[in-house]
């Protein structure tokens, strides 16, 4: 999932983004909650005709940004309170608060409120988080009344295997139409997030879209798919493209780098977004030193064609029963390396 | 012509582009000679393969860059000498000069090298800059050698009507495809331009494309077509649409006002451009007080939709004959003002 942070995938339109190949994006909670508020989205008819993207849609929770973004937070076992950074004023929100903003957006995929904790955190740190996002979970399942709207229950436990355990245990116990894995991409070394994954995702029900949170570079998102994850979101193709940073296959160019100004060839030959086809590395080159706005359109319309197109990939070879073979364990010389 | 002064049309994308319903765009030969220099863009085949643009382009000379953006330009018979801004070397431009850049840029039309005297200006130095021009004009001519490129002769003369007369006569008799009429829109009040389109036109070879430099407003556009002027370029509908001002109609709408928060009609339910069909008043002020790429875009796509349905409604009611009445003179009640 593309991220849409407030209602747009940054740089990026609608039509642009559905020649991408996306087909469910993200959008933040948090940041729709301070602008422009939900009843503003409500009142447009939800989130859909509001942003004008007719495919699914999955909101977080503004737990994590809540958590991660608002250093003057107070939280309890009612809820966080923050300070509105555009006003000063507090907000409060708590599991019901953020069903109800979810249900007002009109996501196809709510997210339960969590409490994520920091990397590191204590045992005792990751344990309360723990027990508190059990709790929460509970009453986001009773404030949730929104039926063509699932609602997915995170599970947290930080790097804690026994802490981990218990959280996939409760929350799977919910009977939820979807389970993420939180308290992920949170600062933990990498090799950290791959054993949390391959000791929790067998432990959830086989038949859920499992979803890892924040995921979404290639060896990442490889070795996740090898455990059985479903869902993945990132911001990296359209952070690195305002950057003028292109990933092509699984290197990321700097296009400000003289060596592309007179290069007419087009990004990857392989690709065929709108960007491959149309326009050459000569010319993104140009237009990023020139800091044209097109510029970062153009990159961030291919890298997210590139995720989504290796995400497609990695689709089409557990459907060709080669996925083991090419894609996990994601070496240096894995065959899709080179030929997806 | 929609500005592509750096091979881009700021923030629209060549598709976003073809969807206004532009034909010809304008880029600016002093901003492509310094960056990325017209040697990369005749590598990449010329501007329309560089900047993936297939319908007509019109390249500026430069000449009115020089005398306009560099304090630091040294003025003699031979040419300009002006300091790039980038590297404070010093870079020469000539009428031999400038159409070489043109030839190389590979543009449809081309622009002959000119001095643009500012305004105000002694009627001396204006009929010096008239004098040079025309020197200037001669050495164009032969220094052009591209046959599937159209070169178009300046008129100057500032608000002197015999100066502009004489102007008018001599770059005539050059007997070349198409004629402009530049040294307006340097700061003269409105009515000085109007006199001067008023007075010239009519001197004009009438099967000639006469192009009005520089110039894009309704009220302008729709008197200099009653005088018969049939080309314009503007920056307006991007700059705008870059501030988060819509063209609407023929009035001005700043979208950052808060009246527009919950508004969730389109800015035209009369125009059908990719703004107008997918989004809301409401979105795209959301979208600009949260300072996202694309509310520049959605914005800048709307404006310059709709100075091109406007230029369109001007050649139909010249075909069915009732321009006269309709658009011309643009008054108040003018039924135009209202119905197209």
């Amino acid at each position: 999932m593309p991220v849409g942070t407030l209602a747009t995938v940054k740089g990026v339109s609608p039509n642009q983004l559905r020649g991408t190949g996306a087909e469910m994006i993200l959008a933040n909670t948090y940041h729709l909650l301070l602008q422009p508020g939900e009843r503003v989205v409500e009142d447009a008819g939800g989130l859909h005709d509001f942003m004008g993207w007719d495919k699914p849609i999955l909101t977080d929770s503004g737990g994590f940004q809540v958590f991660s973004l608002s250093k003057l937070n107070r939280i309890n076992d009612e809820g966080v309170s923050f300070r509105n950074p555009r006003d000063g004023s507090t907000i409060q929100l708590t599991p019901e608060r953020a069903i109800e903003i979810q249900m007002a957006l009109g996501s196809d995929i709510a997210m339960a409120f969590d409490q994520c904790p920091p990397y590191p955190a204590t045992e005792l740190e990751v344990e309360e988080a723990c027990n508190r996002t059990h709790a929460w979970l509970q009453r986001c399942v009773d404030a949730h009344k929104k039926k063509q709207q699932a609602l997915f229950g995170i599970i947290q436990g930080g790097c804690f295997p026994h802490l981990r355990e218990k959280s996939a245990r409760i929350v799977s116990d919910f009977n939820l139409p979807g389970i993420a894995i939180g308290g992920v991409s949170v600062g933990e070394p990498l090799d950290q997030m791959h054993n949390i994954v391959r000791q929790v995702s067998p432990l959830l029900p086989e038949h859920l879209p499992k979803y890892l949170m924040g995921i979404g570079t290639f060896r990442e998102m490889a070795i996740a798919v090898a455990n059985g994850i479903d869902l993945f979101d990132c911001v990296i193709p359209t952070r690195l493209g305002r950057h003028g940073t292109a990933l092509v296959r699984n290197e990321r160019w700097n296009l400000r780098n003289a060596s592309f100004r007179t290069d007419h060839t087009s990004l990857d030959q392989t690709c065929v977004c709108e960007t491959c086809l149309n326009h050459s590395k000569a010319y993104l080159h140009h237009l990023i030193r020139s800091e044209e706005l097109l510029g970062l359109t153009l990159v961030s319309i291919h890298n997210i064609s590139n995720l989504m197109r290796f995400s497609k990939a990695m689709t089409q070879a557990i459907r060709d029963g080669c996925f083991s073979e090419d894609f996990a364990p994601w070496e240096k010389d894995s065959p899709a390396r080179h030929t997806w």
